[in-house]
């Protein structure tokens, strides 16, 4: 699946980005789908009516002296998916687009959100509510300071905003006249009242040692530490992200679809564990595990989940030093800690951690998508006997790909909400079908399916596109070129310390050497038996340098409204390359990886040209872990080089020599022979740039032939 | 000459970079070539004794109550060249190198500097200084909270820090019980007293009308336009940077080596403009063009350059708003102005319409361009005929090839001292020769030559790297990598609003596919007629995204320590690129220039999925402005692509066709003759894989022969 909105992504854009100061491009001259200028307005029948719940609302802002309230569509851990009892942006404004921010004064309200979603909004909007078509915090800024008169109050649970995004409302109100106020009561959950779902109580349960990179207390130790090793010796770590805790202790829950996390927080300190949660949902082995090394430094102390800030403001009393990740910590949090205490990164030494799998979790996550490419080929077999028939469409087709991987081994269900989308419905990001209203899949149009699945021992994530009939040229091409773009990525050599973000528009080349492009990210971290987009790998500007162990997806796609969409998707693991430099034995004193230089977002130049030996770590490539071959239909091999091609051909024999044996296991014969058919070596001949295969092969025949006359 | 050393990007990099919180690599087991252990110490005879300067120092803190002292390179304008007045650093520690920083202590004394300097810093300093082999501010921060107690003063001249830059020392000292202190009273100056260099007093004179893109007025008037669309409604724009006033104004002088500008700030309003210099320099001509317009919105009104910051203070009383780059405007200016009357951006609007050359300007560009090629053109023949006889060195080369330039039509002199290193020389950065110590060049050595110059019609800057005899396979290799990285990039076609950060590996890609890379950045801006490095152009973190009508440098190299270095630079201006999307009509509907995710320093993804009408704006490319045939005796030609051969062949032709008629002009025969040889077609079937050129030549001749053979 593509990459998600990073929230932090557009603190960074306010506060240095768009050098230029240049907003995002709104769009010029669209026109609503709603009317609210006729009397009734016209509404399409998908609008909710607000009209109770912003009384309700206005009435409870007026108790607390609060005259513009801001509403985000995230959690308290920052999460990207939230469960439903967290949607209180959707409850208030009807809108369930996962990005967007309402704000609500006494007589006008208004939702901002970025146009992925923009159609979506006008179909799930009244006339309560104006559409804003940006997302940025300056736009929501300018409209709160003509809402909202000078004197008057702006408030804002603190639980629910990120550190950088508190600063950015805080610097948009600067000097205005008005006060940013932070309220902790909830206004929204306060007039959701008892309709709002009720708390998560799943179990939380241990991870099976079999599927664990290491145990918690190896994990603990290790991040204990680096604390020890920091320069600034803190004392603790905070813990808001949920994936964070359900990593370190090895533990999952059911609290978020399709991520297997659970509501907590931890303050791991030098000497003590605290993990705030409801005790009573945790499995007897899970308390067993955590409490084994009661009393002592490795005894996880349980404490309510509410109580985390009452403990941080206790525990900040002393000669503390507290670090934390700024992009994903709560303001409501992170304002309880006295500046001087504070260790900021952008993310905690455990998010950093976790992004680099292990040889063991590598080859968990390896194996899970061994199995899962078994699913895929079931899928994309089924398709080619049933598409011609007319017996699928988009819902169908998803349902069935769901269940191909639920019947895989350690199944525990898709990572995401499938996306299966014909013709021009893949032209639309966020599409996924429902079952009323389902495209049928034909030969005469493409195909994107984009999914994903939870297994014990990984998280998986793949987009195929397909066409059964005959593509138009357009088609074809744009399809080789997406193609081109992921080969050239996943086969890109680097050096180490090298920034996703510098490296990304190798994905992009094959698209731009003809004035195409996308409009999303190009990939994203995943997670064994965590999220499917896990923080901070991947190409974008807050990710963090790719180093070998982590994973990420490779996902170049094109898409033309109203007629198709292309996206090609695999995931990939960073691993060390044989370089010449290795091979040639040119080591010696050869200069500059220019590690420091591609790092991060940006280095001066020049700083690192006298390079010493710490420059000599190995450089850097990608192992493609998702094992399921492209649509040759779809291929036209006369725009890819002699290098993409052997690649291609290297790829699927690798994937012949890891899934046919499985596919085999499975006694999935007429798979194992499609899977032989698909993944035929390609001809080097045929490409515009013969080579040496030409020269011996091609060649040959020609000559024999020119000979053949000759002797005639 | 390869990028400069972007004091903005430390601050990025301290703010949100290296997510990981990771800081430089400094040298591991690094010897010191002085010996400060010994009695006495043991010092090069090229150390500087500061043991006096430092007491005088020292007594002036302890006047104003300091305990340590922060001592920048850079001027009152961020300037990267400065003149010899503000080179308080060098005088006060002995170290000349352009990027550092000096603390001072009662009982300390460290200079900070990065990798490029450490062996001159080691050359220059005395034992009186201790040498810190990074620039992170917070490892200057660490340093002085080891140095000064709890309750000290640390203090700075606010007028020698960008506003970044203070906050980052505000930043690393806050919460330690240490106070910042600006203090305006400079205490270098203080003590430097009559020794310190006189200011400037040459002529300040107005650009003849046919060397400016457009009239001082007109440039007012767009500034002024801008104003009044932006919607904060800046009542005033304060240009900080040297370059913004020489060039809204065509006015240039002499007071800074290289650099044709001249000690001056403005203020522009929307109803003044005010222009503070030292009148008395004005030529006369000059004055007349600014004063012809008084009294009336065109009026420049002249004021004491010294009272800037009071005329500021009283402006600022209004209810005014003014606009500022914060990159380069100091905190003293910064923090006169009211924090609600600010109107903060990375640049001014000045500082970007400069980047954007127009029509006109683009055209003098491109005429310096063919003129110093003549040039370079000369010198490089010159050094075919003279190094086999073992005449010349770095020295007597870069004399002449300086003056070679100076026999050009418009000359002004060199754009920065010229770097002609011959063998391992080339590996270091910085390496410009001195009479008394330069290299002879052989035919047994690379030679690297990176010069510029100063033009009425604009400025320079090429690098060639050559070998006149028989280079080893490891520097064929190499500098035909650097070679395909400096074409791919020039031939690379990208969508509008593209980063030059997120382009820039395709510099590197042909040097990491075997392992190599280089330390430094890979381009940076150019004016016309005024800095070699213009801001904000360039591939770096902190540059605006490419738009057609820039000049950048493109300039990878690959340096081995205590060998050989090699740089390839060009001049490129980015023009509108000829796609298939125009050329076959896909444009209808196309989505995505992707040029919001391209933007800045990041944007989320998916968000401009589904691009609009705007989108659709032309896609870029480069075209090449410098006009010089690159070594073929260094070109392995196996290496490159069919693309790049063609590419090549494609520019060749180009420089034949403008670069062939002015020196017949100049009736430079022997160099016309010697640029038709260097610039000969290269064979598009000597590539490793081959083309349709080998279907239908060499295929026919190796038939040719075989059926010869046969018919024998």
């Amino acid at each position: 699946m593509y990459p998600p909105q990073w929230l932090a992504a557009w603190v960074l854009l306010l506060h240095h980005g768009c050098a230029a100061g240049r907003p995002p491009q709104a769009a010029s001259a669209r026109t609503d789908i709603r009317d609210c200028s006729t009397d009734p307005p016209y509404l399409p029948p998908t609008a909710t009516n607000t009209t109770a719940r912003l009384a309700a609302l206005r009435d409870a802002m007026r108790a607390h002296g609060v005259h513009a309230y801001i509403v985000p569509s995230t959690d308290a851990h920052m999460s990207e998916y939230i469960a439903e009892r967290d949607a209180r942006l959707g409850w208030l404004t009807g809108f369930t687009g996962s990005a967007g921010t309402g704000v609500v004064t006494q007589d006008k309200a208004a939702l901002w959100t970025d146009s992925r979603y923009w159609t979506q909004a006008e179909r799930q909007l009244d006339c309560n509510w104006e559409l804003q078509r940006t997302t940025w915090i300056k736009s929501i800024g300018l409209w709160i300071l003509e809402a909202v008169p000078v004197g008057g109050n702006i408030s804002l649970d603190p639980f629910l905003f990120s550190i950088d995004t508190w600063n950015s409302y805080s610097q948009a109100l600067h000097g205005s006249g008005r006060t940013l106020l932070p309220i902790e009561t909830n206004l929204v959950d306060q007039v959701w009242g008892d309709q709002r779902p009720s708390p998560a109580s799943g179990e939380i349960y241990s991870l099976p040692t079999a599927f664990t990179g290491s145990s918690w207390q190896e994990k603990v130790a290790g991040i204990r530490q680096q604390m020890e090793q920091h320069v600034r010796r803190p004392t603790a770590v905070l813990l808001s992200g949920l994936e964070e805790t359900a990593w370190l202790f090895n533990l999952r829950g059911d609290d978020i679809p399709y991520n297997p996390v659970f509501y907590a927080y931890t303050l791991l300190t030098n000497t003590t564990i605290s993990l705030f949660v409801d005790e009573t949902r945790l499995a007897a082995a899970a308390r067993q595990s955590l409490q084994a090394g009661c009393p002592g430094p490795l005894c996880v102390e349980l404490q309510q989940y509410g109580q985390v800030g009452a403990h941080l403001r206790g525990y900040t009393q002393d000669n503390v030093t507290v670090w934390l990740g700024t992009e994903y910590t709560t303001y409501g949090l992170y304002s309880v800690i006295p500046q001087e205490k504070l260790l900021e990164d952008s993310y905690s030494p455990v998010m950093l951690a976790k992004a680099v799998k292990n040889i063991k979790e590598q080859e968990l996550l390896r194996a899970a998508h061994v199995r899962d490419a078994v699913a895929v080929i079931q899928y994309l077999l089924w398709l080619e006997k049933m598409v011609p028939q007319g017996q699928v469409d988009e819902f169908s087709g998803a349902q069935h790909i769901d269940t191909l991987r639920q019947a895989q081994e350690h199944s525990r269900g898709p990572s995401f909400q499938s996306i299966s989308a014909s013709g021009l419905n893949a032209a639309l990001a966020h599409y996924s079908p429902s079952n009323g209203s389902s495209r049928k899949l034909s030969v005469d149009e493409m195909y994107l399916s984009d999914t994903g699945g939870q297994y014990l021992d990984g998280t998986t994530d793949i987009t195929r596109t397909m066409h059964w009939g005959v593509p138009t040229p357009l088609q074809k091409e744009a399809y080789t070129r997406v193609l081109m773009g992921n080969i050239d990525l996943s086969r890109l050599v680097f050096p180490p310390n090298t920034a996703g973000r510098t490296v990304e528009s190798f994905a992009r080349r094959a698209l731009w050497d003809v004035g195409l492009n996308y409009g999303h990210g190009t990939g994203h971290g995943i997670g064994n038996f965590l999220s499917v987009h896990e923080w901070p790998v991947g190409f974008q500007s807050n990710n963090v340098p790719l180093t070998a162990g982590m994973f990420t997806s490779i996902e170049p796609g094109y898409y033309r409204d109203g007629e198709f969409g292309i996206r090609i998707e695999d995931i990939a693991l960073v691993v060390e390359a044989q370089t010449e430099v290795v091979r040639r034995g040119w080591a010696k004193g050869w200069h500059g990886t220019g590690g420091l230089h591609q790092a991060g977002v940006g280095a001066p130049n020049g700083t690192s040209l006298r390079q010493h030996q710490s420059g000599e770590e190995p450089f850097l490539t990608f192992e493609v872990v998702s094992l399921v071959p492209y649509d040759r239909n779809l291929i036209d091999l006369s725009l890819l080089s002699p290098e993409q091609i052997r690649y291609l051909n290297a790829y699927y024999e690798t994937i012949r020599a890891r899934v046919g044996p499985e596919l085999q296991r499975q006694q999935l014969e007429e798979e194992y022979r499609w899977l032989q058919r698909s993944t035929e070596p390609f001809p080097l001949g045929s490409a515009a740039a013969t080579t040496a295969t030409l020269g011996t092969l091609a060649l040959a025949s020609l000559l024999s032939a020119l000979l053949t006359g000759l002797q005639a």
